[in-house]
Formats: C-alpha cells, structure tokens, sequence
C-alpha cells in the first residue's frame, strides 16, 4: 500500500471561503468580534466534484492509495483574529475534513488543525484535538510553530506553553506534523521561505533543547523534506557536538517527508536521513502545481523520485507503508 | 590560487569584546545613548597572536591562499542601540579588519560590515561603504536582511529602501554576502535556523520580485550554500513558473558559497547549481569547529569536500579563483 501523509484540502468548493472571508471581514472591522460557528453551505456533491478532478484523480494516475488529509495549510491562518475566530474555523475546517473521510474512506485518512491564536492559551488546541481524535477518528494533527504568521512572537517548542498538547498528543498516541500557515510578514513568502524556514526552526527547537526526551512517544512530522535540515545534516552534528546536544536521540521522535520537489533534492534526503525517518509525502495540488519542463511531470509527482532513487524494495516498502503506520498508529 | 570568499575575524583579541560590551552595558541602561568612538586597545602583537595559531594555521593545514575577511558575523548586532550605537561599532570592526589585512596583505581581502540599525535611514550604511571601498580598499560587504535579528520587521530586500545601497554596490563594483547577525528571538538559532532561514529568505526576496534585474551590476554572495534553496531548487523553479518569476535571470546576479558541512551536500549543490554560480568558502573557525566522527576531519573544511567530489579541473579553478575573482573585482 501506498500512503501519501501530506495532503492538504486545498480545492474546498466555494462556500468554504465565502465564510472565511465573512469571517476575517467582520474580525477586521471589530478585532473583538466573536461571531458565531454558523453553518458553511457545502453539499456532498460539492464535495465529491472538488475531489474527483483533483486528489482523487491524481491518486489513481500516480499510483497512490491513500492521503492522510487535513485543512489547506495556508488558509488556517492562526495570526486573523483572536481565539474565537480560530475556534469556529478550526472546527469547521475539521468537519469538513470528516464528511471527505466519510465520502471517500478508502482514499482519505483525517488530520486536524488547531484552533491556535496568538497569546491565546493552548487549553483550546487540546480541547479540539481530543474532539477529532476521541469523537472524530482523526489520526494525528497539524501544529503551527508561530501562530504569529512570520514574526516568530511566540513561545517555541520546547516552551512549557506546549506540554498539555504534547502530553494530549502521547495520550491519544497521535503525532503532528509541524506545519506553518500563510505569512502575513511581507518578508516572508508563504510556501518557500516562510514554510521552509519554519521546518529548519522546528527541526531546531525539538534538537537544542532536547524537550522531547521528557514525552517518550512524542512524534513529530517536519514536512517539506525538512526544510534545510538533511541539505545541511553536517552542520546540525557538528553543532549538536559542539554544543552538547542529544543528535541521535532525537530520531525517535522527528520522522521527515519526502515534498522535495526534484531527483537530486530525495537522493540526498535518502542518503544522509536513516531510511526509518522517513515518510512518502507529496502535498499534491499544493504549492507547486506544474509541470517540470525537464521531466515532464509534476514537480509534485514525489513518487517518480522514489521510484527513480536506488532503495530496496523492503526500504521503499518502509517509506511508503510501514514508517507511516508506526508514525499514526490510528491508522490502523 | 586557492580563496577563501567567507571568513570572518571570529577569534579577536579581548579589547574588543571589552569595548563592545562596555558600550552594550551603556545602551542598556540608555536606549538613547549616543557615547563615542573612543578608542580599542588592541596591538599588532594581539592580533598576529590571534590569527596565527588559527586561521593562518588552517590556511596553511588545509591548503587554501586567500580569505575573503570581515568581521564576525554574529557580533554585527544590528538590533542592539540605536544607529550611533551601529555606526560606532562597525567603524572600529572595519578598521580592524584593515589592520589584519595591513598585516597579511596575501593571506586575507577585507569585507566591511555596515551600520545598519533598526528603523534608520541607509544612509549611514552608504557613507560607511563608501569609506570602506573608497578610503580603505575593501572588496564586498556584508549586508544583513534582518538588522532586527529575528522578527524580520524591517524592508524587505527588495523595497525602495535599499536602493541607494545598491546603486552604491554597483559604483563602487562591489557585491555583498548577505548575512544575518546574532538572532535575539529565542525562536531561532543564531547560526543554524536563523542563518539558514535567512540565506533562504533573501534568495526568495530577489526571485519573488526580480529587483536585481533593475541593477545590472549588482551581485549578491547567499552563504552557508545558499540555504534550502539548492536542496529545493525545483520548489523554487516550480514555483518561479507557478508566478511568473523570472528564475534563469537571478543567475546573473546571485552566488551560492560552499559553507555546506558535509559531502553528500556539496554533492548536491555541485550538481544542481552551475558551476559559473558558486563560490569556495569554509567560514572555518566559525559556526562549526568540531571534528567529525565519521571522517575524522574538521567539519568545516570544506576544501576536503570538493576535493572529494567529481569535478573537471576548470570547474574547480572557477569554483576556487576565477568566479570569486569576477564577483570581488577589486580583488585585483
């Protein structure tokens, strides 16, 4: 089986974002606004119609069986409003992402967002993440590491902040994919510098600190092949040397995709990274959407690099399948 | 000839950090403070004492002629003070550097940082380069993208803000490294995720908006291998013809060094860069000064990598001499 563990509801239909922008109108003219959950107008044909010509159709000409799906990652936009407006998005993004599974149980697997907001207590995150997974069925879920949206205001990681969201995490036995939304810093764009400077500042917190020690089942999915990390696998040793940090311990808890969108960038990833690291990822209809002129596939097309790369089968079995398993045991 | 493009004076003899850290105490307790130049109590004797027994030392050791020299990145500081604060600061650390390059005219080229300073006009940095270049014969600059060290909350590089700094570069035929200086957001890492994030940042500032090509003669150094962007490069070339950007123009303008701590990533980098677009660098005695396990030399000695890859001799001249020699024309 071949399971695809980055995918994104990137294609909602029509309704979803007409109560966004509802939504973000009136918080913009009152920042206290509270508003209330409402209803968004889909139909389950809407939904049907948004996923066969897309996801689903990719799945079957590439070859892949199923997504673990979760909210458009750049429309989470924690930094728009206060913890209200994050809440009833939150639960509506997740809801949607149920009625998909529902539709298509075979196809598509759910991951959540969190209701996060900047300065707001992470007591909401765990109320909604245990709503997903305990009455939802949803097998992991996505953690923005700056809900500020390119400032970086907030605490890291390894901030005390997190721990009732990592110890809900190790209860519920679930990982989360460490996953930024959309900058609102225009020094920040939002699917290359800002998503991989995040992956490189998350890979970091969880390496210089050695927090994850304290949450043995802990499990953390750094996307986008990990942002800078495997490019520069030396530095991140020679520094953990240099500064008495715990290297190789972290592997027990930091598993990265393989969203590295050309040949050359999955050798690498494949050669320094231990095979066990590793989890088959394509963010397919994400932030690349063309074709290669030098391939003539999709850029996002991760399977071909795979399919392409030297590994042997019970290796390429493991990225592709078993890693992934062990990663979102509620798989199963 | 073997040189060095990214060197910083990392290892100053102690009157420096003594007068730095006496005008930081003076700005803390004042954030207007203005102070004056005054005076750094530094010999000759104290600074061959710091050069010979390390980075004249690894030269010699590692086989390299020429290092590319300026001051120490991480010490640039550019959120601390006010503008006095920067200018006092950067005009005693490029007056060193003259001194070092005074007293090893064939072992090191000066590179000057600039007075940047949060909220300041660049003024101050034009004047600072112009005495620099004009007055003391240095070859580059450095310019940081985030004087704020961290919370990115200044222009980006591609706003009209920089520009007199930029017109000034091609005057003047100078290029810049553009690297950040310590982080003060305890979010990122000064020289792993803030380093890197920010090589990534500026690349994707000049490809998003295509700036440089306004400036004909404007060349920009990306350091430690350009950050993600080589491991990514068909993110980034996906999404240049996602936008419309125009990705083969950059190449006239952007360099990557080879401040990569590991094989398997200069291999990548060689690879997927053109060979006209990269420099040698090793920033050696810098971020990573640790030996690795697995090859028992030093991280940081880059020279190794190169000699270990697969490289025709007219591309390991132009890597080493000739393209750095068109990039720092006043090299001659």
């Amino acid at each position: 089986m071949i399971i695809d563990c980055h995918g994104h509801y990137t294609t909602t239909p029509p309704g979803v974002g007409i109560w966004r922008e509802t939504q973000k109108a009136a918080v913009a003219a009152d920042p206290d606004h509270v508003g209330e959950k409402g209803r968004i107008a889909v139909s389950d044909d809407e939904i049907r119609e948004s996923l066969e010509g897309a996801q689903l159709r990719l799945q079957r000409e590439r070859g892949t069986d199923l997504t673990i799906f979760s909210p458009r990652a750049s429309w989470m936009g924690h930094h728009v409003g206060n913890e209200h407006t994050s809440t009833f998005w939150s639960q509506h993004q997740n809801e949607l992402i149920r009625r998909v599974c529902d539709l298509y149980p075979a196809n598509f697997a759910p991951v959540c967002q969190l209701p996060q907001s900047p300065g707001a207590a992470v007591d909401g995150s765990v109320r909604e993440l245990r709503r997903c997974v305990v009455e939802m069925g949803f097998v992991g879920c996505n953690v923005n590491p700056d809900p500020s949206g390119g400032s970086w205001s907030g605490p890291p990681l390894w901030d005390r902040y997190w721990w009732p969201l990592w110890e809900t995490m190790c209860e519920l036995d679930v990982p989360a994919m460490i996953h930024v939304s959309a900058s609102c810093n225009e020094n920040l764009h939002t699917t290359s510098s800002h998503y991989l400077g995040a992956d490189t500042t998350a890979f970091t917190h969880a390496l210089s600190s050695g927090f994850m020690k304290d949450f043995p089942g802990l499990r953390f999915v750094i996307p986008h092949g990990g942002g800078a990390v495997p490019y520069h696998w030396g530095r991140f040793k020679g520094l953990a040397a240099d500064n008495g940090w715990d290297f190789d311990h972290l592997l027990d808890h930091i598993w990265f995709d393989t969203c590295v969108y050309h040949q050359r960038g999955i050798d690498l990833l494949l050669d320094v990274v231990p095979v066990d690291n590793i989890l088959f990822a394509s963010e397919m209809v994400g932030a690349v959407r063309g074709v290669d002129p030098d391939t003539g596939h999709h850029y996002d097309d991760t399977k071909r690099y795979l399919d392409g790369a030297v590994l042997g089968d019970e290796d390429r079995r493991r990225i592709f399948d078993s890693n992934i398993r062990r990663v979102y045991p509620r798989l199963a």
